[in-house]
């Protein structure tokens, strides 16, 4: 299902990551962030596209993140402080930062908190979009920790039984080391799909699939039906496992677990309310050895995620899969031929650019 | 869906709350568990059936440990001890006792963390069933902080796109303290439904709903289907989402992260390997004054549990509910009325009270 938007479509072309990076940080760098700052936010979106997570990678954020930048909902130079600390939490009021900059830093606190006191976990408030959450789970990994990370975003999924949209659509990320297997590196939203896709379908002019959205009553449709129009909250988006009959509670339940973790629990409100960017996030680490001895932990993973893989496929299919394995086989695969991205992108690049004064393009390879 | 197994069905009375403690306390003794075990295991059974969570009620669960008593996988009187601990964490080595009686222990441990240094998280190896999740996060509430219990059960839910079960129903359950409003109080397997439904589904014979289970070949039956036989994966349960189609990934994969937090990182195995209890536990407690004041953060989850609750219904529906509302409306008319068994389960208390020489008996109002 997500294939349908992703790898060898037509219209795509492939780009050297090179000067994709060096294009999206010069954007950056223009709306007024800092070098540092815009190397950091420019590797959370490129690694998004590396790992074929095109939705959340440069051709579907960059723009907007442009328009906030000069609209005045994000600050290019946060002056970002905890407000509130513990020897395991921490509470940052991120002054409107763009969430790709202050995430980053939130977790480094996360694990060095990890490593005094078994765990660490930080909130943000007041704080811009974060694109891929894996991202920061992810730099757990190299410390010997697990990582999660949670998202608050605005209404756009409705209520189990409901007719107006009150949740974001609130993914959950977490990701754990192996030894020899690819690591578990698991991100999704708690609706049906992230929003960014209905985006996608909507530019590339393809129905949805059954079961994604629910009808202005809020009836889940379970057929093919047209992406909805524009516009956060135009969309009925229905919650991971999309009708009553299907258990779509516990969709809504997981979905409002992200609200209370990661945006009530911030400071900042939640998701229904009006919030000024739009968005609170957290971020944790789990130092394995304040559990277990790492070695036996890692190998143990491999045992399973070899278990999981191993699993005799269903018919029809080819393999079984875990979290992770694709994304780092198209990581793998995207370093050596290119980043895809659909021509129409590579055009806003060239645009941006010419407005911008940047001398710098996106070539193609 | 959940309710053609509850409520006011056919063959269902209604017994006193107060005979149902003694008989099940009685019984635990008999088993040779010291009295204020079989007091905190009754607790949790008791509670279940108060709540409306018949499936992991009495009825449901207490002859399973009955048998395992007897069989000698659990351990009526366990020397549990923590064997790795920091300031944030401890693991714990269960010695085979049943969780009912672990697991309450666990999350004083991690409420006294969290009190010391924000967040506590207890896991548990070695361990016996711990019946309804979300009695452990609840036990939270009244310390104003956020709870959190995860479950990593035997394989019995496929991966998508596999044909044999590999995943536990893993269970995830939260709790969070409101001001005015109910507590908001999640715990749902992350399977569309959880086993012991399958069960009952069999001892009343009706139909499963669509999607509940795949074929032997892993296709995801989205018809009404027998239930399976009995025992443990003989059924293929499908994770939330059912098909791929509806994003069963995410169910899966959600499966994954309660395995590797209450399962890897326990120390115990995985499911999918042989574990002589079958189970491994995690609890968690969250300070909320950790992150921010408290008398805000409650005042924000009223006023956001009411935007929930004042939803406009989906055509056909008359209220919008969140996770939590319906346990604490069963469990208030239950403790006035009595608690409900079907007859099948007093007649199995009358004869195990026989059997084991217990004076007691459940008594019929």
């Amino acid at each position: 299902m997500t294939h349908r938007f992703t790898g060898e479509s037509e219209g795509y072309v492939r780009v050297s990551e090179a000067s994709l990076r060096t294009v999206t940080e010069s954007i950056f760098m223009q709306m007024g962030v800092p070098e540092a700052d815009a190397r950091l936010a420019t590797d959370v979106l490129v690694s998004s596209d590396l790992r074929g997570i095109e939705s959340h990678g440069v051709s579907n954020m960059l723009r907007k993140y442009v328009r906030d930048y000069r609209n005045g909902k994000l600050n290019p130079t946060p002056a970002w402080r905890i407000i509130r600390e513990t020897p395991s939490t921490a509470s940052i009021d991120a002054d409107a930062g763009l969430g790709l900059i202050i995430a980053p830093r939130a977790m480094e606190i996360a694990i060095r908190k990890a490593q005094e006191v078994g765990i660490g976990m930080v909130t943000m408030k007041n704080v811009g979009h974060m694109g891929m959450v894996s991202y920061y789970p992810m730099m757990a990994l190299s410390h010997d920790m697990i990582g999660l990370g949670m998202t608050s975003s605005p209404p756009e999924v409705v209520p189990t039984g409901g007719a107006e949209p009150r949740l974001g659509t609130n993914p959950i990320a977490l990701a754990a080391p192996a030894n020899r297997q690819i690591p578990f590196v698991f991100d999704a939203a708690t609706s049906v799909v992230s929003n960014n896709k209905l985006g996608i379908a909507r530019r590339l002019g393809v129905k949805l699939p059954p079961g994604w959205i629910a009808d202005a009553e809020g009836t889940p449709l379970m057929r093919e039906a047209d992406p909805p129009p524009e516009g956060r909250g135009r969309a009925n988006m229905l919650p991971l496992g999309s009708a009553p009959e299907l258990s779509s509670h516990k969709g809504y339940g997981l979905g409002c677990v992200v609200e209370i973790l990661s945006g009530i629990l911030a400071g900042g409100g939640f998701g229904a309310a009006e919030r000024k960017t739009g968005y609170s996030h957290m971020v944790a680490a789990y130092r394995i050895d304040a559990f277990m001895d790492t070695g036996e932990f890692k190998n143990t993973m491999d045992e399973w995620l070899k278990v999981l893989k191993e699993t005799k496929p269903a018919k029809g299919e080819t393999r079984v899969l875990y979290p992770g394995i694709l994304e780092q086989e198209s990581e793998e695969e995207n370093r050596k031929r290119g980043i895809p991205l659909h021509r129409e992108t590579v055009k806003w690049f060239s645009d941006t650019c010419s407005e911008l004064g940047i001398e710098a393009s996106v070539e193609e390879i």
